[in-house]
């Protein structure tokens, strides 16, 4: 199969590596490591066993790479407005489009742009790290949930979590990728949100208990806001607790993604990742005064 | 009248000074200001006027200074565990004890020592900071509220605020001075809480909307916290948007007393100001979610 990874930070890197290896014809859209990669391959460090692949197709522009089988997006969410140019010329006719963004936003806009008919949308549970240009550390999880826009796509849907499975990436395909969604955003909101509001990891969050009650207050907004969405099946309340002793079983001292986007001074996800939530659960009455100030205080200039 | 001023920082030299310069015979509890006080007086930087006294009673230990008519208390209310040391080799038979001090629990803690007869509970509202040793500046209003804690001594309350009144400080005393310590928190706990969990001046939270409506949440919540605590007359609603009107009008990039306490490195006075009040609210049965957030985060290690 012919796959273009677009946004070749550590998820696109990692999940891209896996899907060549396992034999697929893979060809990355790169910037900061386009020298590195094209010269010397690319290297995977990971907690399953490090691999390297020493011919990597790399590519500056999409229009170099044209029409490809599946496109798979792991840009930061803040790039979505440049969907056109950088996903536009690898989309022919039979083309699938899978998003494997954070938060909410991605498929819609990919779905206007292109078609709902072709556009999946996929949760990463992944930990991982760019290093030195050429370079990908796998640090925790991996799998996938993904699934079709269009109910009538569940078949390829399949296919898809097929594909990634046979690369060694846990995957499944669900009918209700926005429950999916919903689920990792009880995580992403109050660990992205305040590790990089405080610039702590999220051990250090959840040893005191006055933060983890205000994390768990957090969790059971977005669950509340969820669940207001009209998913086919509601999160329980219960899953919040689940949440907070999963991640106390996480590596130690873990920085969710915005604390290191924040600590570099890099833009932040606060657009897909807090504001949309919010203003869907405030869109359906939902009351979430610890969300509207989370975003708040990380939106100051 | 001889009168001490224990905790001579911004707030207990001001006074200090004023009511030395209307004839009282003042004595100052020292530390960092000792040598230069001692030796070439102090130094008033006032919006009001300058102002200059050549001669100052400065001394290191409370025991030097001993029996007076009226201590005033200007500490930081952690260290309010060294009121025995500091307060206690003042007091005579008749020595009335004025707290100046932010928060709750000040006169409490007093009256357990001293007796609640001599004791009498003030809010201050005052810019002023300390420049170098020996100098005041005063940024701002500097009028004071204050009240007894029995109410037999409400007399004596006027006879205090004409003290005051008399050395051109506005002064006036009322029956309930809970209330008027807590229309004080009503906008201490959101704005040197916000200001200091984000390094940022009164105006840049302010010119945000989204920033804005948190602030008024929180006042909203100190409000139902205040009237959980029966008032003799309980606060409106409304006195937020009176707050947020008021301080829109403030010096420009005013920083509260906890934001330069924390950029100082300095400890933060949230016991008083922030954990007291949120306890006593939820004691009344009042959810204050964004307070327990403020409160959680600004005492993160």
């Amino acid at each position: 199969m012919r796959i273009a990874i677009v946004g070749s930070g550590a998820l696109g890197l990692f999940y891209g590596a896996h899907l060549q290896r396992a034999g697929n014809d893979v060809r990355f859209l790169l910037r900061r490591d386009y020298d590195a990669i094209t010269k010397n391959g690319l290297q995977v460090r990971s907690i399953n066993g490090d691999f390297h692949l020493p011919v990597v197709s790399g590519f500056r522009q999409a229009a170099e790479i044209g029409p490809v089988d599946l496109v798979v997006i792991g840009l930061k969410t803040w790039a979505n407005d440049r969907y056109p140019e950088l996903v536009g010329p690898l989309v022919g006719p039979e083309t699938m489009i899978l998003t494997l963004q954070n938060g909410l936003g991605n498929e819609e806009r990919l779905a206007e742009l292109f078609g709902a008919d072709r556009v999946y949308g996929g949760v990463a549970y992944l930990g991982a790290n760019r290093e030195e240009p050429g370079t990908v550390c796998h640090l925790a999880a991996g799998r996938i949930i993904l699934g079709p826009i269009m109910a009538h796509n569940s078949g390829h849907a399949e296919e898809l979590a097929g594909l990634f499975s046979a690369a060694g990436i846990p995957c499944h395909a669900v009918a209700d990728i926005q429950r999916a969604r919903w689920e990792k955003l009880v995580w992403n909101i109050p660990f992205n949100g305040l590790c990089a509001l405080m610039q702590r990891p999220v051990d250090v969050l959840l040893a005191s208990s006055k933060t983890t009650e205000i994390i768990s207050r957090i969790m059971r907004e977005v669950i509340a806001a969820a669940n207001a969405q009209g998913l086919r099946e509601p999160i329980p309340d219960a899953y919040a607790d689940e949440m907070i002793t999963f991640t106390r079983a996480m590596t130690a001292s873990y920085r969710p993604s915005m604390q290191i986007d924040r600590a570099e001074g890099r833009p932040l996800e606060l657009e897909a990742l807090i504001a949309r939530p919010l203003q869907a659960g405030q869109d359906r009455g939902v009351d979430m005064p610890l969300t509207a100030a989370l975003y708040a205080l990380l939106d100051l200039p």
